[in-house]
Formats: structure tokens, sequence, C-alpha cells
């Protein structure tokens, strides 16, 4: 059986979603609490490979199930065998050919900035920023990164893809209680470290140091010195897979 | 000086507020931070005692500062050297005689009941509880738990204080989205487990396990084992120390 589950992740304990030499990643934990249940090694396919330290409300993956359980019997048994920080939401019969990173069709992703004077020791999924920022000005620019681009200048190093246009369908910023700022981004793919740069670059808008209306600039030199830093894993987080 | 800081803190790598002999607690972390600063053992004196595992959002607390800095530079050594689980919100001088522990007037606490049918990896400061809970029957005994009354039948064993006789102010339920339900419990004092055990009663009350027009019953007879259960440490939070 084709067992498609739905993930969430604390990404803090892990070294991100694919497997790595130093130190657990999701990936692994996931294929190590189903080889329990079934005494043979399992691969998982998930839907993308979030960073080191990046959180998932809905990560999406596959796994064929060699033993007689239903899928609800796989989420109680994997909810028992996995940490805390791991949590599968979901799990449901798919149809044999269906393929977690194959057949997505796009990505939700929110970035959660804590922009107050103090950092908080209860809210840690954020990247704290104590300074001043220009929400308008930073609002204002977002449009300019929607559409079907070449995303170049946002990719982080050592990436080999065989093309970096990708559709941006959304990218929004909601203000919410106690000085935290979410911006909310939606495309068919994003490249490696993309959202924490495109992040980056706003937050400069933000700061004053960047022109925002200059975005299409930066975009069209496919120039990764031109865009804008690469923020902290911390902050992001995978909301949503489409398929 | 003497200096009054306020206080968020991850209650979950800690033993609690005290010093304890089997790990580190607040007040030993906040000790420490401060003796690096001034190079001697500063007493921390907090408004109460929270429990191992139990959350802070504004514990207040006391010390004497023997060296020359301002509150405000205090506030930043401290936080640039404690752990990113425990932060200064605020430091100000206080009155010489101004005891975070004497001069608390009351509290206020939240207890946090995540209802869903999965556990959240992403909030894990809940009581989480997958069943049905009639919510409607909870929130209608809440009342009957205000006024100055003796908990004794709340408090948790090996507790010793001189009166069991508290004024509790307030008590209400408020539903957030999500499946999250929240208690706030204001009260002049609150004996040791107090407040996880009146969740625990009122959570019995929504299990369909008591009725919960009985509690002044439960109340008057200043029995522990006629109370609910004591539920988990990680769904508290204290809110605010009232001076």
């Amino acid at each position: 059986m084709n067992i498609r589950i739905t993930i969430e992740y604390d990404g803090e304990p892990f070294v991100g979603w694919q497997i790595q030499t130093n130190g657990p990643s999701i990936q692994e934990t996931l294929e190590k609490a189903i080889q329990r249940v079934t005494g043979e090694y399992v691969f998982v396919r998930g839907a993308g490979r979030t960073d080191a330290g990046v959180h998932a409300r809905a990560q999406v993956a596959n796994f064929r199930a060699p033993s007689a359980m239903t899928p609800d019997q796989w989420r109680k048994a994997l909810n028992a065998l996995l940490p805390t920080t791991i949590r599968i939401l979901q799990a449901e019969e798919a149809d044999p050919s269906f393929d977690a990173l194959k057949n997505a069709r796009g990505k939700v992703y929110e970035y959660r900035v804590l922009n107050t004077r103090v950092a908080s020791a209860l809210d840690r999924r954020v990247y704290f920023y104590p300074g001043r920022l220009d929400w308008e000005s930073m609002a204002r620019c977002l449009p300019l990164f929607v559409g079907r681009q070449d995303f170049r200048c946002f990719q982080g190093a050592r990436a080999s893809v065989k093309t970096t246009v990708r559709d941006l369908n959304r990218f929004e910023l909601f203000e919410e209680p106690g000085g935290l700022f979410r911006f909310e981004i939606e495309g068919s793919g994003f490249l490696k470290q993309m959202v924490r740069a495109v992040v980056g670059t706003v937050i400069e808008v933000g700061e004053g140091r960047r022109d925002g209306s200059r975005i299409p600039d930066v975009i069209a030199s496919g120039d990764r010195r031109l865009a804008g830093r690469t923020l902290p894993a911390c902050g992001l987080c995978l909301l949503e897979v489409k398929y």
C-alpha cells in the first residue's frame, strides 16, 4: 500500500529533512520509526527537503507499507514511536503512482519576524529583529517578486538545478499581535534557501538600506551578491504542499 | 541598587524556579549569569516558585546589584549571557524595600489545553487531550471556584503552608483557533500544584466523569482524593504577578 502522510515538525533539533551524517534528520527519524513497525527498511519520500532548523506545519511524504495495517493504524503507531517534535497529522492510502516529490505542484511557506525590543523565550520560531523596520515599504515591494521569473540571484551556494525559473504566485505580509510579522509566500517550487534570501532582501528594504523599487533590477542581474542576506532557518516554516 | 526584573521563560528544560540538585533551575541560571557580570554570588528572589516544566510570560524577581550598571544595561548583559529559553523582558530600579516574593499581591496563570485529534509538534506547551470534552459544562462550573475559600483539597502532597485559604478572583475559559482552549485563573496566591489540580478537576467535569455542580462539596471536603487529577506542568504558564 502507498501511504501518504502529512507531517508537522519542529525543525530545531534536526539537521533538516534529508539524511546527513552530522545529526538526526526528519526523514531518517521517520524511516527508523517505520522500521520498528515493519522490521525492515522503508524509504520515505518527502515533498521537499527542508533545511536544518526549518519547521513544517504540513510537510507531505509517502512510503510503501509492506504490512497489513490501515493508514490510521500507521498514524497512531508512528506517533507512539516518534519524538514529540514530529507528529503525523494524517495518514491516508494514496494512488499507487503517487509520489510526494514528483507530484507536488506548489508549496506555501511562512517566514516569521519578531520585531520587539526583547526576544521571546516562548516563541523562538522567529527571526528576532529588535530595530526599527519600515513595514509599509516592505509590503509595497512584495508584488515585484511575484510572477514567472528567474530567481537565480536568491539561490544558496552549491546548489545545482536544471533551471532557476520559478512561478511565484503570492507573497503577502500579515501583522499579528505582539510585534509578530508573518510573510506568506506561495510558488511552484523554491530554490535552495530562496525564501530566506527573498525575505532577507525585503528586510533590507525595511531597514532603509535598499530601495524597494529596484527589486526587478536585482532579479534581472541574476547576481547573488546583489540580493539580500539569507535569514536564519528558525523563522521559516513549510505551511502546505499543493498537489 | 535593588533591581526588579520581568522574566519570560520556557520551563521545559528546567527543574523549576527553585534550585534543585537534579538539573538547572531558572533561579540558579539567573544567579550564575549575574555572577558572571559582578564576579560574586547574588541571590535572586522570585515572586513565586514555578514547578519543573512550568512556563512564565512575566515572572518577577529582584536582586541587589553591587555594580554601577543601569537597569537597562543589566537587561542587555543578562540576555547576552542567558540561554534563549530565558529572556529578561524588563529591568528597572525598585524601591530598596521591594521584595518580589513578599510584596506580590496576586498572580495570573494560564493553563492551555489542546483538544485535537493529533498533538502538535510546534505547540507543545499544552495538555494534549484528543478525546471529547464538554466545554460548556466546564465553563459553567468555573464560578464555583471563585471566592475566598479553603483550597486544601487541591494542594499537592508534601506541601506545608500556614493556611490553605486563598482568594480566587477570576477563573475564565477562552476558546482559540485550532482546538486550543485557555483557562485563565487569578488569585491572591496559589497552593503547590493547585492550578493544575483545579483545572484537572474541571477537565473531569468535561469528560462527564464528574458533576460540575458538586464542586462546592469537593472544596468543602478538604480531601485531596475527592478532587481531580493534577494535569501536566507543560500546559501551565505564569502570565502576571500583581503588586
